[in-house]
């Protein structure tokens, strides 16, 4: 698998003014060499790493392109292999042809995130940083990027790395005194080990619950909005989301698909459950809407509750009573999720009305949606629910339930480790436990790979990567 | 314009594993320093042209992106002035990060096309041959490739150049005899200049005569499928598209938005007009469908007739007879438009049926786009209503209709020359029909430009090219 060529379109389909084809493997210069013509006549083989050279893409005597190629030799490339770029015009077609000429060459295809994959194998990064790849190309706000781009510079893995050898380091000795259990030796100093678990204890501990933190951030956190039909759901949301397309929409070019469900607020992405719902259906709390309500609630991680202010006070039979009633209702079911309550539309309020609602509903944000006033309180609110703290303390923060799930697997089998210190366990059965710790630090690193583990793990990347 | 230095997203938009990002101008790359970290601690500037280097893209100490930067120096590169290209991880956040820290820097947001337009103010290539460079972004087809390739690589631009030069040269020599007036000198061998005149005429006229042909392979042939309802119009096309289609969609990540509605056969791409009509409406010559049937037909350089073989024969009380009249109708109409007609469901006949059909209505093609029989036939008759000849000989063509108009009216004026000459007219009568030949050969290869002119072409551009 490792010693063939592989070769992909690696920027997006379609058309734009350029496009890069990528090649690696062994024979990645020689089988583009034939098919390319320098206009300095020189050949490919014989260029430095890292050079750039122009020239025609040809197949036979026709010209498939003009071309930029790139070469990076040996090691010094992303894959750790020889790797060349070819820069060409940015049409479908053209992309197609040289692909297929390459592939008449004796290249392959190569399948998603193999060319990471390729560079892990070959040494060039830690298993968790070359997941971090695929994180930093889905990233989608400042966050979500900050935390892949830490993850893909190392992150925690180094970190542990460093335990695993020390610890790796004791299991050696530990199993050593087997060999010499009739002497009764202690090769492993025992205060020393007993203060290697408990370091290793606390870095767990510290990794494992950064995890709720590092998983909303990556994924943005997700809130539902609840409120009675025409509250101004839709607007509210709309009102949210103008702010951030004002900033996004001057870069030509940025696709913005996911736009109705995914807000940024000061680079922290807040997701909106089902707000296709939201648009259409009623969300009140009492009557038909209930249980897809509460459904939305308990997936939600913050819960908006919105009224319409003039209602509640100039038409509603339910006024603030019934409010207050529904936040009841909300918190019973739900009392340990962050509430957010907002009277709409108290612009159409004096404001002696407006405080009425301020003093009998606690905690109450009051705006207008539609004239968008308001809006910055909220927008401070949700970001209150965040501990950012993370980003700005460079702290690791663990971002892939893949790690996550196995350093709660290592935290489990180091605190079996603990428990057999303490009772005085011999180093064989001890032994057992410290290895199977090993294995699960092993696997987040990738010293420890199965091809399913790989498999499912570059499966997720895009073609090219 | 031309002194600010500018920034573009140059691949295409949305998620890939790589992105480039070009910017271009006399700042490139001192505006590009200051942000960008390399790995080897070596400034920006001091690397040399066609070189690459990794590194960071910072925004003061927030890292951006790991990213490769290539340097190309003056005149060296594509638009002619110092230019930097950023290929990063292609996410669409982290292109918009690096785009917005660019223009902080001083970079402005480049215009569509803009690039190409600086190559060509900065002589990089002729005005047809910056033009080539959309074509060729925008072809689908091998012709439509080669013949944009062709014209990028120099086209007739050289020819037309020559010419111009020639004529120039005339045109001086006798605006010269004006000088002498008095003296009834003749600088200009007037025998010399016949001959030129002559030898320009013949290439205007092969040139233009070139159009038609480089127009439909540039654009696709447009065809028109006519025929009662249910007689397999849309399985036709459908039969047509899929074997494309299997050539195609090995590529993972190719787009083929437009594959509904041209095919490409032989790599000459095909037109179907009006197709999501065809799928859906009555397209009967008789009936309510006439008028539609008739304006299609008429944007249509090729008609296709389809019947159903088996209900002509078996249901169908209009019968063969009835077959005969709508294309003596399509005929009278079109008298001059080729007309393939296609008997369909003939796996359905025994063979005594359709002989019987074959002997009744001259060169009938008859097949089964359902089983997929008979296909090579009508691919075959397709592919001979185009003269494909100029793409075997790499005859000059032209494909640009501002190019086809610049021509007739250059060939206007020299017809003009040619009158006077016959009548013997003056010399200060015949170099005012010279100078207007002159300008718009000017016009072609771009000697002779206006602000609007070149705005309506670059317009036309991507941004990023």
């Amino acid at each position: 698998m490792k010693n063939d060529t592989i070769v992909a379109l690696a920027t997006a389909p379609g058309s734009g003014a350029i496009a890069v084809i990528r090649v690696s493997g062994p024979e990645a210069i020689s089988l583009t060499e034939p098919v390319f013509e320098a206009k300095n006549k020189q050949s490919l083989n014989l260029q430095a790493s890292h050079s750039l050279q122009l020239g025609y893409i040809k197949d036979d005597y026709r010209i498939i392109d003009e071309c930029l190629v790139s070469v990076f030799k040996g090691t010094r490339s992303y894959t750790g292999e020889n790797t060349v770029e070819i820069s060409c015009h940015g049409s479908p077609y053209i992309q197609q042809e040289i692909i297929n000429l390459l592939l008449k060459q004796g290249c392959r295809t190569a399948n998603p995130g193999e060319f990471t994959l390729r560079a892990f194998l070959n040494g060039k990064m830690a298993l968790s940083q070359a997941e971090a790849v695929a994180d930093l190309i889905a990233s989608d706000n400042a966050a979500a990027h900050q935390l892949a781009m830490q993850q893909m510079r190392g992150g925690f893995a180094s970190e542990i790395q460093q335990l695993r050898e020390e610890l790796l380091n004791f299991a050696s000795l530990i199993e050593l005194e087997l060999d010499f259990s009739e002497e009764d030796v202690e090769f492993a100093n025992r205060e020393q080990f007993q203060e290697l678990v408990f370091r290793i204890q606390k870095v767990l501990s510290r990794l494992i619950d950064s995890f709720a933190v590092g998983n909303v951030l990556k994924n943005g956190i997700p809130v539902a909005i609840v409120g009675e039909p025409n509250v101004g759901k839709s607007t509210l949301l709309n009102a949210l989301l103008n702010e951030d397309r004002a900033i996004v929409s001057d870069i030509a070019g940025t696709t913005r698909d996911t736009i109705e469900d995914e807000i940024s607020i000061n680079g922290i992405g807040f997701r909106f459950i089902d707000t296709a719902g939201i648009r259409e259906t009623s969300d009140t709390i009492e009557g038909l809407g209930i249980k897809k309500t509460f459904q939305k609630m308990e997936q939600a991680q913050v819960v908006i509750y919105l009224f319409d202010a003039y209602n509640i006070l100039h038409k509603n039979n339910r006024g603030i009573v019934g409010v207050l009633t529904e936040i009841e209702k909300i918190k019973n079911k739900f009392p340990a999720k962050p509430l957010v309550i907002i009277a709409n539309k108290t612009d159409k309020l004096n404001p002696v009305e407006v405080q009425q609602l301020t003093e009998q509903i606690p905690s109450l944000l009051t705006l207008s949606a539609h004239k968008k006033q308001g809006l910055e309180a909220l927008e401070k609110k949700l970001l209150s629910f965040v501990d950012t703290g993370v980003l700005r303390n460079q702290d690791a923060v663990v971002t892939n339930a893949r790690h996550y799930d196995a350093l709660l697997k290592a935290q489990a089998e180091i605190n079996r480790v603990q428990e057999g210190l303490n009772m005085g366990l011999t180093g064989d059965l001890l032994a057992i436990d410290i290895r199977q710790a090993l294995y699960y630090f092993g696997e987040i690193t990738g010293e420890i790979t199965t091809d399913d583990l790989l498999g499912n793990i570059f499966a997720n990347f895009c073609i090219g990567k």
